[in-house]
């Protein structure tokens, strides 16, 4: 599933205002039913960011993948659930019916999940569901970055990653300033573990200056990591690869400038290009 | 932090045996300590699979970024735990102490966050913590796959992918067989949701053929999608990009077969080579 976003495309010093297609990246709230003790019980599984689309092989896959059910037969039903929402009017939440309680632990189900019982993902837009800001809460950074120095920065990253060239398989975050000077930069294979660590060091050693810095990373920007950012007031975020759908909604709600597909010669912008000096 | 490896290299035609460096990758869990009524309380926050390093700035960054402590001098200290555990000799628990509790929803946290109490990061090495399943329960396929099909692969992915050429920002999986034949594709933002897609489906349509199968991957390799394989005996798992430590290890253990970075020319196995006809 994906969708068109209007970008600011620069390349080889030439600027172009297109429609771009973007993943879409929207919350699942996945729902279990059991009978235990001759009574049909509820529990809130987990909530994943997902593509719409083939939900069902996903709570099925699941399911399975963590031996909540031992086999598909196990599986009575999977439903959609809850009212069509967000800018997809799509349901957002889902419940898998299963059998054959005897197999199942569900002291465990419930210790290893998320129990996020007060979630809400029916009923509200997407992006209510899963922030943890509030709009009025955040004093987003205001700086002005030169193109040279977004083109610069995946050069930027790559210099500072002391495990990049050896691995070729962990990712990076930096915090960069707008005259192109690599503040902090941490590596991990996981993307938000990059940023988390990034954070906590820029935090603990109070490196983060409001008005001339921007975060780079080395992957695709999704919504869990356009979050992280602007929880710092972090006004420009740039990436290597693709943002998700829900990483631009996030970005425009909060007046983030976010930019994705940065290489030597071009990129992407897909909000608030006026931090952007072409 | 990386480690290497004994990797065959398989590169136009000519095969090496060499040692090549792999990003490390092991599970972090993280515990809070925190004042309520005039008593400490410990709580179970979450379990990450991170790369050891900075873990300090990790948990502080993440804290911070959920919004668990509002700024970084709630912070009065945070300490390793635990034995020293595994391959690497590491402690893989960490405890922060925080103060100022009034401003913290304790109950919120606890709803928000794996309560994984009978984890048991310390003590035990670091597969045992994370993994769901036991290996006399596994019944792994054994197929013979021609280097040809590995090679084919990452070309056979794109070209099932309805999405990735519009977007250039989706993971996909694919089940392929010992003759090139996909059996089916799925594709999302999260590359453990399109392997619990393509599983979900495949398990629903009784799709899943114990010897002559494989799993092709868009991006990396990391422990949990090489166990969401191993759920379902799948005997080969190939990557387009690099494994982590851990997947590795995990592959080891349960004797199935590993490779990273296949290309059109090229490709690395990290582990039981024999199911691979070079």
């Amino acid at each position: 599933m994906d969708i068109k976003y209007d970008v600011t495309k620069f390349n080889e010093n030439k600027k172009e205002e297109i429609k771009d297609a973007v993943s879409v990246e929207e919350p699942l709230e996945m729902n279990l039913r059991f009978k235990n003790n001759s009574k049909w019980h509820t529990e809130n599984l987990s909530i994943t960011m997902r593509t719409p689309g083939h939900d069902e092989d996903l709570v099925a896959g699941f399911l399975f993948n963590e031996r909540i059910i031992e086999n598909i037969d196990q599986l009575i039903k999977i439903e959609k659930k809850g009212k069509k929402v967000g800018d997809y009017n799509i349901q957002n939440q889902i419940e898998a019916t299963i059998n054959d309680i005897k197999n199942i632990d569900i002291g465990k189900i419930k210790r290893n999940f998320l129990t996020n019982s007060s979630c809400g993902v029916c009923g509200k837009t997407s992006l209510d569901t899963v922030e943890v800001i509030k709009k009025d809460k955040l004093n987003l950074s205001l700086p002005k970055i030169k193109k040279e120095i977004i083109m610069k920065s995946p050069e930027l990253l790559i210099n500072e990653q002391s495990e990049f060239s050896k691995t070729g398989g962990i990712h990076a975050s930096s915090l960069i300033n707008d005259s192109g000077k690599v503040i902090v930069t941490r590596e991990d294979v996981g993307r938000h573990n990059a940023l988390d660590k990034l954070i906590g060091y820029a935090h603990k050693n109070r490196l983060i200056d409001n008005h001339s810095q921007f975060i780079a990373c080395s992957g695709r920007l999704n919504f869990e990591l356009v979050q992280k950012a602007l929880m710092s007031n972090i006004g420009v975020m740039i990436g290597v690869g693709a943002p998700t759908s829900l990483a631009i909604d996030l970005a425009k709600r909060f007046e983030m400038t976010l930019l994705g597909f940065v290489k030597k010669n071009s990129f992407n912008i897909y909000t608030n290009k006026e931090r952007i000096i072409l």
